[in-house]
């Protein structure tokens, strides 16, 4: 392709994240489609000869379109809810058009250097102190098994060599998430040694619990060697107590690794900054600005405290000829498994650029603040209740009705396609989730959509009652 | 940022970005510039208040560009040349823009959907049997390191339970990437269970010396468990005997993976199919698009014999709550650590029919014989000597002279900005590579570059044999 040809395309396809951007309302949220129905309308082999960049694009707006999920979209709240900001998107056009692989620092100065800086913005924003090294990777699944990884070389160092582990056990709360379970069994510790320590009424993970375990652990002879608490976790967006999991990790020498991927950036807010109370004393953290801090996926931080154990835990015997160099600067492919680096750091510097802290704050701010609202809202249904504290942007609801019946309520919101939530389970009974966190949703978005839901929600019969059937309410 | 904002931008960039595709022989290949020049230039903390796109573009091009070492440009013939091709570049701007995360096939059927006809169509191109299951993973390090989890699962499937593994021993060649080494190690296998088969005189790895080290392992009470051919090493671009070598793995039960990472689109070739011989036996495969076929980083695709072990390698005990689905459709995140995924096969998908399986192959055939071209001319120049056979579009010299000489010829390229080559160690000397791969690198590039390197090379003495205090030529 020509850089003219380029330009004329690449100008077609800016006009079109432009609509997109300012007509993402008009789109179903959640994809109305079925399950194989693009693999049909595609050619079963792909073309003996070029096509024009016209008519694939056509192809894009005509077959793709209709079966994505639009996560860029207001009313997107399921999961966690992210943005792909305009910043973003900037970034990650010129980073492709650069193509880098940082992977030594030679092989892109900028992007090795431009990752170091950014990262250091960030844990100061954070409150985190300045002897914690921030490296860039795709997912929080990504940054937690590398954590993990820096643990064991920690706990086993003469494991790298022989590979001859003890029965290494991780401890995390039961309302971790599932990405730290499959991290744990990525780096080999068996699924039975991952405790899930009970947590409190308000999914918050019991120290004393945790004590308790590590020294049941202790006396069969097995060996503790890592604790992963979280801030804001996945169900409900509650936080462990960092600080006094951090003194029980310890006071048995175990390494700690903080998940604060979604819940992280509210430490940006000077009063939520109490949120990581504790996680300076981690061995390491991690925090995803794909997530709530308006950066396109992927792009997950993870700050080490002490970067040579990373670096020895991926460290072979010697460094390959092909890959030898002189530079006395940061080699970042020393401090991960991957070999190759893209350029994600760009993305991230155009959008704390572009929104500043203050900026940043603010819309997170507004978004707590609108989550406050609903769910004062909420209750004033009275066919539903809170189904957990609201700390952050998620809302966790439920019908005072039968799992069946929020599981049916949450169906039939999403294929109204004018909005996009998600469920969960929480003392054993399944739950709504409304998390808030795109730059475009508005206050009307939410307060719409709840709407939505309460018209979509069985009504109680004449003797005010939720209907027959139904579990009695909390 | 207001979509129309975010238009005004976006058409700048494209702009910016066509002048680049346009001018990038103006930069220098490898920054010219010193560890901590970028920090410096750059504050110390993140803005409190946002700024101005304008500033930050001028930044981008003030303080960024030139600490870029320039992968994109014509004349990077360092390490494996790849390409930010203008359709992979136009997939990456409307994947930042739709910010999906394809975790579970509804949230976001077409990018689950997609990244399975794209991966067949690329199947097909390569000669693979249907029954490889195809996924995107960022780089050929994952890629491996999955397969190896898969292995190591094949192996050991109490082990996921107990955490107690057998002492794994894998084996791959003296030649293998060094990822294969660091993946391994990341899954439990130790350093000293990492078997680097000794390889013939054109660096390929010998499989009766692989068959005598696992019979010594077996003898020695170790587990043999996986066997790592490589199509196209890192040093060299030599192409391990696959088929030989999966009959003795299938001989002791081991799993085959086949690092094709770099040569695999070779194979897009009818006359180069043979290349991948003995590969559709394997249990998985990784190529990587983002390495020679002109898709921007990360893009490594990983092929699976039996996606089920893999999905039992990384499943848990359950679901977990939050991620609960019924769809009867394939959900990615399942075979894979990462729970989350970017959009990445659109860019593919873009490549794949802009470019379709004929001008894909005629690029790369010309890359080939311009490289055949290259390593028929150094000769003449008798103070040259070729280091390995060319198979690919990878050329290895070397100056008949000292491993000082060759560093600082290679050094004194670099220096130039013309041009960028890497090095290697061969035969315990060192040497020098020259790797064609970008998209627009011509026949003048490389034989420009090669006037340049003769240029830059110590004049032999007037007697006509090398400098004093030079090695002897082999």
């Amino acid at each position: 392709m020509s850089p003219e040809e380029f330009r004329a395309s690449g100008h077609q396809v800016v006009d079109w994240i432009a609509d997109y951007l300012r007509d993402v309302r008009e789109y179903p949220v959640l994809a109305q489609t079925t399950p194989g129905a693009l693999i049909a309308s595609l050619p079963p082999s792909g073309p003996d000869r070029g096509e024009p960049m016209e008519a694939i694009l056509e192809d894009f707006r005509k077959l793709i379109l209709p079966g994505i999920t639009h996560w860029n979209h207001p009313r997107f709240f399921a999961y966690f809810s992210i943005s792909g900001s305009g910043p973003g998107i900037l970034g990650e056009m010129l980073a492709a058009a650069l193509n880098v692989n940082h992977m030594l620092w030679k092989t892109s100065p900028a992007a090795t250097e431009l990752e170091q800086v950014t990262l250091g913005w960030l844990r100061q924003w954070l409150g985190l102190p300045g002897e914690f090294f921030g490296i860039i990777h795709d997912t929080a699944s990504t940054s937690t098994m590398h954590a993990i990884l820096a643990a064991r070389e920690a706990a086993a160092p003469q494991a790298r060599l022989t590979g001859e582990f003890p029965a290494l056990v991780l401890y995390t709360s039961e309302h971790a998430n599932s990405s730290v379970d499959k991290a744990a069994l990525a780096v080999g510790v068996g699924l039975s040694h991952i405790r899930h320590i009970a947590c409190d009424d308000q999914f918050r993970m019991r120290p004393e619990a945790l004590e308790s375990q590590i020294e049941a652990d202790l006396a069969a002879g097995l060996t503790p060697f890592c604790v992963v608490p979280t801030v804001g976790t996945t169900s409900t967006s509650s936080i462990d107590p960092v600080a006094r999991v951090g003194e029980v990790a310890r006071g048995f020498g175990l390494w700690m690794h903080v998940d604060a991927a979604y819940a992280g950036p509210a430490a940006v807010l000077e009063e939520f900054r109490h949120i990581l109370d504790g996680a300076a004393q981690a061995d390491s953290l991690v925090v995803n600005p794909h997530k709530w801090l308006f950066t396109p996926v992927d792009l997950s931080v993870l700050y080490l405290k002490r970067p040579e154990v990373m670096r020895r835990a991926v460290s072979l015997a010697e460094v390959p000829p092909y890959l030898a160099s002189n530079d006395q600067a940061v080699n970042l492919t020393e401090y991960s498994v991957q070999l190759g680096r893209r350029f994600r750091s760009l993305k991230l510097w155009f959008v704390l650029r572009y929104y500043g802290r203050e900026g940043i704050a603010a819309v997170l701010r507004e978004q707590m603040r609108v989550a406050a609202e609903l769910t004062g809202t909420i209750p004033r249904d009275e066919r539903f209740e809170i189904a957990a504290p609201t700390l952050f942007s998620l809302v966790c609801f439920r019908y005072r009705g039968s799992d069946e019946e929020n599981r049916e309520l949450l169906d039939r919101i999403n294929a109204t396609g004018r909005a996009f939530l998600s469920g969960t389970q929480l003392h054993g009974r399944f739950v709504l989730r409304l998390a808030i966190g795109n730059l475009a949703a508005s206050r009307e978005d939410v307060m719409e959509t709840w709407e939505l839901v309460r018209s979509l929600a069985p009504v109680p019969t004449d003797h005010g009652s939720v209907p027959p059937g139904s579990a009695s309410p909390a």
